[in-house]
């Protein structure tokens, strides 16, 4: 029935997704309170910011203030992102983690519509940011492929064109003589089913059994717990997700459209089915109701609202 | 991978479950309304009220007027739930489907703190209820077995112990000469996960092979579509659900805990699997629009918001 993994790797993106779609005015402190009580939940990393221009992006003009005021902790990773040369160098500057990441998009309409580039100017954007990475001594980094099941221009993505988008970035990486640490297929609008899920993640595995394969999923139509369990249930043993649902979908057309995954979500269904996180779940959810009450709305997440299920009471 | 079922009936329990979750004073015609459009979105049944006591739930007072005025149609079952003989007679009266419902709870506790009885005196009552049944000339019906997974007083409930309580049921309905129609396992308080809900359905289909087994899952904690996609894989083709999520979790001890598992997202998952429901997506999630403006409250269903993900644009 499954080929169960025996532990997997929960990215929590909360503070970056998340924060980055409320309207601006949370205060950096509050964010720095987010950030510190999800690295006591026993989280393994967490996405903190995106170094972008905070012109365009209001919400992480203090991204340096975040970087600065997080308390940091052993065995947490303190990441973030970021789109081109220039916000790689402010995150080396921030003392963030800054692993060497390589993006794309397996729609070339979202990545015009949403990046103003060709998929050609992508390939030679991040050609030259690995080679900025190699400069900066960084080995192998996560691959990104966005949209990689779904666009709300192109519609389904089919496999062999997110397959042919993926290969272009894992050829970066190999060329460069750092091949991905992971590849993470991203369900950047909520689109995604079960049966693509497992139909992408089995492609790029057998055509790359050495790469792991990472889910990045959004529950934007409440299929995102379920497009999990098919990646659980194949193996799949990274994921991202965000506290208390953290965040929207941008690209939904619809600013009520939910987010990533629940994280505690996420977490609860790997602990019932006998998966290892680390995670605390009792912490993770008093963090998620921190979010809550950070953001001043509720969240979509559920599992905050009602409690953890005591099953020996 | 699974045994797929190629079609599911799936049973729309909003106005019933949802309309008494929320606060009394709904006016009777927009719960007609809500009815109207759900029998227009190839829902094949809707179970449109409960005979109880008034004083105890006077959300349902006016279940004889809903059930004049709602509209028929060929193609939908419109029926209803009692909990004793009055309330039988009385839906008798109303012109309601009433299938020949026997009902018990897998957790003692949770019969003894709801319903004030103890299995012998839940089982007796249920022996007489069948009498009356047979009596009105019905036929096999279905059998409901609450808090099959799990409850907030004992905890996850066994499997054998599951078993125990079904079988007392189920014997209720073979002494009578009425086999179950089906056996609904309930997971009344959503405390149920996958793992639970694959071993569950094992242990009923192999003892009950000839009874169809269904699912009536709840939302509370995020894992209800997860729950539902393990039981869609062992084959189960009868589900539960309310649309937008209607309705709440009246158990789990919070007013904000989510209800049952959203109709439109659960018939997306069966869609995307390639199982028939016979449902016009489009016309639910309109459905679970017009819910939401009814109770004046933003429901938990996710999709209604988003919208549907057009595949072909």
């Amino acid at each position: 029935m499954s080929d169960l993994p025996a532990r997997v790797h929960i990215a929590e993106v909360g503070p970056r997704e998340g924060f980055q779609f409320e309207p601006p005015g949370i205060p950096t402190a509050e964010k720095i309170r987010l950030i510190d009580a999800l690295s006591e939940t026993g989280v393994p990393e967490i996405e903190c910011a995106s170094f972008v221009n905070p012109k365009v992006v209001p919400q992480m003009a203090d991204v340096f203030d975040i970087a600065a005021g997080i308390a940091k902790r052993d065995g947490v990773i303190h990441g973030c992102m970021w789109l081109n040369e220039k916000g790689f160098l402010q995150a080396r500057d921030s003392g963030l983690h800054t692993p060497a990441l390589t993006s794309g998009s397996a729609s070339d309409t979202f990545l015009l519509k949403n990046n103003n580039r060709t998929p050609e100017q992508q390939l030679d954007g991040q050609r030259k940011l690995r080679q900025l990475y190699s400069d900066h001594g960084l080995g192998s980094g996560p691959v990104y492929l966005f949209t990689a099941f779904g666009c709300n221009y192109e519609g389904d993505i089919p496999v062999a064109k997110a397959m042919e988008r993926a290969a272009d970035l894992v050829s970066i990486c190999e060329d460069a003589g750092t091949p991905p640490a992971c590849i993470t297929l991203c369900d950047t609008i909520g689109a995604a089913d079960p049966v693509q899920v497992r139909a992408l993640v089995d492609a790029v595995r057998s055509r790359w059994p050495d790469y792991p394969v990472a889910l990045h999923l959004h529950d934007t139509r409440g299929l995102g717990i379920a497009n999990a369990m098919a990646g659980l249930e194949l193996g799949v043993a990274r994921f991202d997700a965000s506290v208390g649902g953290l965040g929207g979908c941008p690209f939904a057309g619809n600013r009520s459209a939910a987010g990533n995954v629940a994280t505690e979500e996420l977490a609860l269904l790997c602990d019932r089915m006998g998966v290892e996180t680390g995670i605390d779940l009792a912490a993770l959810v008093e963090a998620a109701r921190l979010a809550e009450e950070i953001v001043g709305h509720p969240l979509p997440g559920k599992l905050s609202k009602a409690g953890l299920f005591n099953r020996r009471p």
